[in-house]
């Protein structure tokens, strides 16, 4: 880290910044400047918060030079991580496609859902069964029966499942039947529930939370990795803005940078991010050619009937026409669909 | 709710509109224009979900005219919420000052500053046992050890003690220790955790999410209320927007909003709004003359040495300059210290 | 608009608020209701604001129904608008390309960078004579001398020329050189600069201000529009957010929200969302997927010596590449490049 | 500055970063850390700019070590700036309370609201006679005739009258009738409009941009001091945050921020911040509490029928109810009302 002193610093502050450095087993490297002094500290910063720096006099600011998170960066890792689920590659050349209803509402419902994604070419399904809502008297899902449906599409139509776990306590449970575990943007920083997954064999989709910088974000995937699970992949699905015709602000770039700062595969949620089911395939349109890996996508076989969410579900057909036009996008890019 | 059809919507799907709202139970009152058609709707909202509503043909928006909260909010009990811990009263006329260090270290440093805080008029002692870091390498708390620290401290000084809960998990030993459980702003949405707290006799206190709205906040509350524990203290620390200056903006605005729209207390935390201490003392005062309840503070002997957040903690003597001088704001705006 | 009235309002609250709008010419329909009333007002709304009604004791809240624009959107006008430039479409299916350098600085830097972006397949010259700078010590543009490099390059390379207006007193002097007047972000409410090119007969690059909502960005372009001037092509180039990877957070969404909105061309500046270099060409793609009519990029021949915004600009060769990749992209949105 | 290696960066591209410091008459430190190497470098930046460096090869990161403004900031004035108009003093310890409509409407209407918070204790006039307005169809003041109106007034109550100026063409004739000129917030930067009032001999009033830092805004006040008119008056009226409960969100740190950072007199327009005048009186109180060195309120003697803004103003009776509860908690402060 750096220290930069304020210029009015004694050098009996100098001083003490300098000994507190070295007490903590850095190697201090000041600079004596006209108007202040500013003094280079290599070491790990691990052992000592910028915080603590901060609050001595004298101090005017401390500057990071490391990135705080070292699994989910490329400095240990620099290949793109690929993982495998049954047979889908997700982070590979092929373009993953999460889609699927918000709540799983009946076995007929997400059955019929399921034959009709996967026609379109969906190759993994996305379902709620335990529901974060707003509202403490919305419908929050169907829990174990949920997952249990769930499963029993993934059977038939041999793909892959992924879904929501809210609590430390349904972990377990949701593994038994999830091929891949959803951390939703509001658990982002639910420490304790990434600790858990992070125990947890199977793969994580962790979201980005509506206030969550990029780095916060990348925090996140640390304390997964951190506990032994190193199969996140990251979920893009708008942020919070002052902006409110869409319900969250697709932050497009953040596809770039992370593929810039990791090597954890991303993909992109238009449908959450949008909130508004007409502007659901510019956003997935957008996020291929920008160099997602994949998508998830609400859809519904009827938005209007839909218990959480149908605002922005697809429609099977929808959805259909989806998929038939991100084919050249997908080409465009140099990736399969 | 209502429904204001699209200027081109035809009979058919007004008609479809007002058939779907009876078939929910509605009272529908259509006002015909000569460019558009707007239906109001009395009923029970919660049967019949606004996107549902939206997603027919022809419409072009839904508009709720009641609020989602009923407990937090004024219709049912008008009359402000005066939440009484061990002899100390929240919402009365007498402020309630929260103050400790961000984490508790030692049975020596907690009751050290225990002492201190109660000399200079803090009346509840905070601190954290369970820490959530953004960064699963920072201490993260004593955990178990911390809480009977806390208790020791509280008995010995006769003052309540509040502290952080992050696992569905951990209620039940937490509330075992501690006379008011916190939930963090991360944690404002984990629905699952403020069902859990809402299913317990001690009071929460209730921080607002970094990104939550006002409204969200009290649905937050609500979540509590709605098991039936109906002691929620909410706390403004700050939101996240652009300006970096500070670690959050603490949002003034949100006393008089939450005063307007429900009875329950709300208190002030400077600290984590300010994220560096030497801003905390003003937004201290401001949050008192504009309203407050309360307030919590951030106290370490040694902010240099803290293992969490020592950058926004005062020392005892800061805090003990700062009670001083809320003193006569209190007394201006007709509060007691 | 929609009067919602508060629950325990008095008829003689309720009368009043219908004599206020039957005052102003509105045919009133209330809504008596178990709860509360609720009046529905046809007429036009410019007579009377919102806010008066606002005020009126027993309001809780007044809806609107109709949006604030009618010449910027679709009522008036349903095809999307496509304006010629010498030869150039923008709104038409073949993209506009606007690229160059952020500022001018000599003819032979401008024409040469000209003469690379018109050989990779740019359209349209773009580059910066008044600059606005955040720093009143920084370069500011060459000013008049740059309008007349820039028009000299355009007639050489046979290109129409884009460059910014900062001041009423200028507009003229732009105008005359140049062939479309742009409108800087931190000028979008600008009201008076506005009106001034609203009078001119050139077209107008509008760029939405960086914390704008899409509402006031059309609500600007109308500005323009009421002056008589309807040649308005809207620019997307990032919002002001939380995250701090990027400069601003390039808003894909506003481009299928404008799309439906309004029937003005919309081009987006992934440059300036992007603040650097190595993240434009994917905003430009995904921007391109999206369905932006076009694009404006910063292009500068030697970016570690330019003299403003360097860190975002590409080189002539990485410009070439993009319009190489892009092309496909265009394709399989049935646009061509 | 200081560059901050990657740690890859070549020998050769070290050697380059430090020859052009160098070329530029920087003198440069270089710390050859195990993992990276990071140059300081001492040198007047405004020769270099940051995004320069940032463009070179093997450069991850560059950090300032000085703020950018100089005039605005406290390293050339310490004491904090006095300013006197017409016998009031702005930053003095007696608190400047600017008060009237949000548009002149009359001569009678103007001078009846003045004849009022006079009597209450209001010290400057306020009144928008140039406005600016999200609508083009929006009543836009009276122009020439309000800055009369105003005038007016001011000679006959004997007080000091604050006006906003739009448009560089009008800054002669506005600066001819008000004794100090103010620019709004979406004029912050204006650039053009900052030199311009520069060059006047009248006061400013500069209000915070609704998305700027409070970098930026002092930075805007660099514009207009470095043009010689150093009495700067900065505004705090509220920025853009998701939160939609008030129309901005009052961000009360910026006094305690700027009282670090600059030695220019801060005051608070709770009005515009809050958006609706039951939250107005909390947001005054809170402001002059936390360090605030004056108020601007709009009050308007029948708010329901203002031309603009009136759901924001106080009625004469809330005002003179306000100046009374106010002035205890300034007294609180040290200050006098």
């Amino acid at each position: 880290m750096i220290i930069i002193m304020r210029p009015n610093a004694t050098a009996k502050e100098i001083a003490a910044v300098e000994q507190q450095l070295i007490d903590y087993g850095f190697k201090t490297h000041p600079i004596y400047g006209e108007t202040r002094t500013i003094i280079g500290a290599i070491g790990d910063k691990r052992l000592l918060s910028m915080n603590q720096m901060l609050m001595m006099d004298g101090v005017e600011n401390v500057v990071p030079i490391m990135r705080p998170y070292k699994l989910a960066g490329k400095e240990l890792k620099k290949d793109p991580t690929v993982i495998n689920v049954k047979g889908v590659s997700i982070g590979a050349n092929a373009l993953a496609v999460f889609a699927g209803p918000c709540a799983i509402e009946s076995q007929e419902q997400f059955s019929g859902i399921a034959a009709q994604v996967k026609k379109s070419g969906a190759n993994i399904l996305r379902g709620g069964a335990f529901k974060p809502r707003s509202s403490p008297y919305s419908f929050a899902g169907l829990e174990d029966e949920g997952l249990k449906i769930m499963a029993n599409a993934g059977k038939e139509f041999d793909m892959p499942i992924c879904t929501e776990v809210l609590d430390t306590r349904d972990v377990e449970l949701v593994a038994k039947y999830a091929d891949i575990l959803q951390i939703g943007a509001r658990n982002m920083q639910n420490f304790k529930l990434l600790r858990e997954v992070g125990k947890c064999s199977k793969p994580v989709l962790l979201k980005r939370g509506l206030a969550s910088t990029i780095e916060e974000w990348l925090m996140a995937a640390e304390y997964i990795m951190s506990e032994g699970n190193e199969n996140v992949i990251l979920c893009e699905r708008g942020i919070r803005t002052f902006e409110t015709s869409t319900r969250n602000t697709f932050d497009l770039s953040a596809i770039p940078v992370c593929k810039e700062l990791s090597h954890l595969p991303i993909i992109a949620d238009p449908s959450h991010a949008a909130g508004k089911s007409k502007y659901v395939c510019a956003l997935a349109k957008g996020a291929i050619a920008g160099g997602a890996d994949g998508l998830m996508i609400e859809v519904h076989n009827c938005p209007e009937k839909a218990m959480s969410d149908g605002e922005q579900s697809l429609t099977p057909a929808m959805f259909s026409q989806l998929m038939t036009e991100l084919s050249p996008i997908a080409a465009a890019v140099g990736r399969t669909l």
